[in-house]
């Protein structure tokens, strides 16, 4: 149609019809899912919370007083949204510091290369460890190679991404693998497929079985250029000093706040995400913005006019980049109520496809299922049909197969359908756990039509037939 | 065709016809541009040489005992490849030292700023300069506040990226523009489309008119998170300490080596780039790419089994980056020689479309150009239509009007006709002039294929009709 055209017919709308026709009808009430959308579209409220919590508390890991600050303002944004039963759920959680760090090539090229030491690394002695770098492209690489290459040796992984999980191995493992071989200390190629010469941390653990040697993150190009050198025969020589620690534990909390249902009560759909961070960046997709759109999702849930058949329980975990305390003190305390769905958002702010879909009913481990589990999770599939023209306006209609998020984790291994936000990562691995996680990266306007999307199937799944 | 047809049909090519067919006939030579275009793709010698340039002897800022190792190894290249007069012709080129620097944000949120001094930056008293940030969006931002609201402060220009030659204008006269209103220190955004909290530096220059203040580049991020502060009412407030100081000037070459012209020796096609580099990553795109590719094209020339027509002389520029004194020198001692073309790369690495072509007769304007020069460019591309097929199955046969190059802007300004290499510059920008200008951004094919379009248009300029 053309404009004028449009206009036309339009005008036609305001032509008065008879007296009888003008008399204003009561118009029916806003359906839930619309007022949903509409609200978390246009409010600023969600935007002006997550500008508030990365430019104002900024990193906040496990121990530290900004996560402290972060718990605080989370229980005042939740009584402001009028959400009942505000409460911290005390967490005992572990305490890491990251103290100074410093990585030097001295030949063939003296020069200062970044470093970001992993999470739960030991610190080196005194005045560093001095080695020759030992490259090699994968841990089969490593176990093909006789011990004397490897003793004394700083083992460097060099590992490109391929998918997150498949990669992260070797940062969560790669120190141990090398220590058990005689290794000194562990660098590992930062995990992301796209660097600006940019060290990503993130946690890493110890076997039993291996001595606890220093580990640390380099960035691609570092690990890339080190590579080269040593095919050309002239492997790097580095000094390592890392004064990371162990700093025992502290207090912490879990947030939660409520919308009771208004008739199965005990019946609970929990919407999820951490409140925690990597120390490095604003901790602003990982996970801010996830936490940001849950209290979103509370909020407005908590101002339509009828409060849902089920509960619906925001939970801002603590912990989860390194310990998982926060979640495992969830589940543990909550052992005895019914939670028939949790949602949780956790893979950045990145447009929303849908949701991933993690239903099991045995075993705690990602991405194993059973053929019970096949047989339940198509029942679900099944079931959420009817939620996805409600959720095809945003375009986030399509459910997946797939891991849902770890805080939510332990209640999925009980047999809770989990549901994880399913984000598109294209821009989340470049910046995940470095000093880019910052707000500028977000699109305010895709990242409330995620919590939109969130909003919508929260409601939904508390609104359902029993 | 099916595999075992196409082998049929191979096999019967292998049988022997009548003796006087299978007499074998001499071969006619190779073509130029074929032998250019096949050893350029096929040979190790130049990544062999840019990965040398990059791991081995690194960053050459002018002044640096690297750029010196540099100048020594290009020589030796030159040697190796048997051109003629190679030589370093000595060029006095301004130090300018880093030292160290620190930026801190103290309010309203204590945290730690990767930051650049910028090239030529004076440095703050000892103990740095702390001051409330003003961030403005542009000079004319600037223009229309008062004075009161300008003097004492850190102005800081959050420019997001337009393109290079228009964003660049903040970093290169911004110090001055807040200085001569009573600013105590100057920040700018770095001039890039992307970061992962990448600070880029780069040359900036003090106006005669205007106090000397220090001048440093900040992150993406860090620029729209002190913007966003000071639009949310608590403006931050930052120390800033630079220990960057003017050193003098220091002894350097340009490096020179030719392929004589067989019939014209007298009339010269330049083939340049710049060897120094700024003080961050390897100087991969900035520009060690745009020398092995000149290096490349004098090796290529000079392995033909004839000389072109007219003399092919390679120069590799010294203090591109902090001076241009290396082509301003070039220009000089050269100037009653006779220049008939003068060809660049300087733009980094990304795939060829062509070349942009710098044609004037007047004045040494970038972008300017007279009527007179309109009718110079429209002869020459006239002209240069009939090297289009050669260059077409590097798929990089386009032309268009655009700056060629610094160093070949002082002959291009005396009439010499110029060419730069065009590149996609879409993943140059990102690492310009930072630590992520290393040799893994580089693809080794592209790279080939773009140092044989510059031997092709070389030799077919030292080679055509007089």
């Amino acid at each position: 149609m053309r404009v004028e055209a449009a206009l036309a017919a339009s005008a036609l709308l305001l032509i008065p019809g008879p007296a009888h026709a003008r008399k204003k009808a009561t118009p029916a009430p806003v359906a839930a899912p619309a007022q949903l959308i509409g609200e978390a579209l246009t409010s600023e409220v969600s935007w002006l919370r997550l500008e508030h919590l990365c430019d104002r508390i900024g990193h906040r890991l496990s121990g530290s007083p900004a996560l402290d600050q972060a718990i605080a303002w989370a229980q005042d944004a939740m009584n402001q949204d009028a959400l009942a039963n505000v409460r911290a759920e005390p967490v005992t959680v572990p305490v890491w510091v990251r103290g100074h760090e410093r990585l030097t090539q001295l030949s063939p090229r003296e020069q200062e290369l970044d470093v970001l030491a992993l999470g739960g690394s030991v610190g080196t002695p005194e005045g560093g460890v001095e080695a020759d770098v030992l490259v090699v492209s994968s841990f089969d690489e490593l176990d093909a190679l006789p011990d004397a290459e490897i003793a004394g040796r700083i083992v460097l992984f060099d590992v490109p991404f391929t998918t997150y999980g498949a990669t992260v191995q070797y940062r969560g493992h790669g120190a141990s693998a090398a220590a058990r071989r005689g290794a000194v200390a562990a660098l590992v190629r930062s995990v992301t497929p796209v660097s600006l010469d940019t060290p990503h941390t993130g946690n890493m653990e110890y076997d039993e079985d291996a001595p606890r040697i220093p580990a640390a993150a380099v960035t691609v190009e570092a690990a890339s250029r080190m590579h080269r050198l040593q095919e050309a025969g002239a492997p790097a020589r580095v000094r390592l000093e890392l004064g990371s620690h162990d700093a025992g534990t502290a207090p912490s909390a879990n947030v939660v706040g409520e919308v009771m249902g208004r008739e199965l009560p005990d019946e609970i759909v929990v919407v999820g995400c951490h409140l925690d961070s990597w120390d490095v960046g604003q901790g602003a997709q990982d996970d801010g913005g996830g936490c940001v759109s849950a209290l979103e999702v509370g909020r407005l849930i908590a101002r339509l006019p009828q409060a849902p058949r089920r509960t619906v329980r925001i939970v801002l975990f603590t912990n989860e980049e390194n310990g998982l305390a926060g979640g495992r003190a969830y589940a543990q305390a909550h052992a005895g109520e019914r939670h028939v769905a949790a949602i949780e958002s956790d893979t950045g702010t990145g447009a929303a496809a849908g949701f991933s879909l993690d239903v099991r009913r045995t075993g705690p481990e990602a991405g194993r299922y059973s053929d019970q589990d096949e047989a339940a999770y198509e029942v679900l599939v099944e079931q959420l049909q009817a939620v996805r023209p409600l959720l095809a306006p945003l375009q986030a209609d399509g459910f997946r197969q797939s891991y849902a998020g770890s805080d939510i984790a332990p209640l999925i291994a009980t047999g809770t359908p989990g549901f994880g936000v399913d984000h598109d990562t294209t821009g989340y691995w470049p910046i995940h756990h470095t000093e880019a996680d910052t707000l500028d990266k977000i699109d305010p306007i895709v990242f409330r039509r995620n919590a939109a999307a969130m909003a919508v199937l929260t409601w939904w799944l508390a609104e359902r037939a029993p």
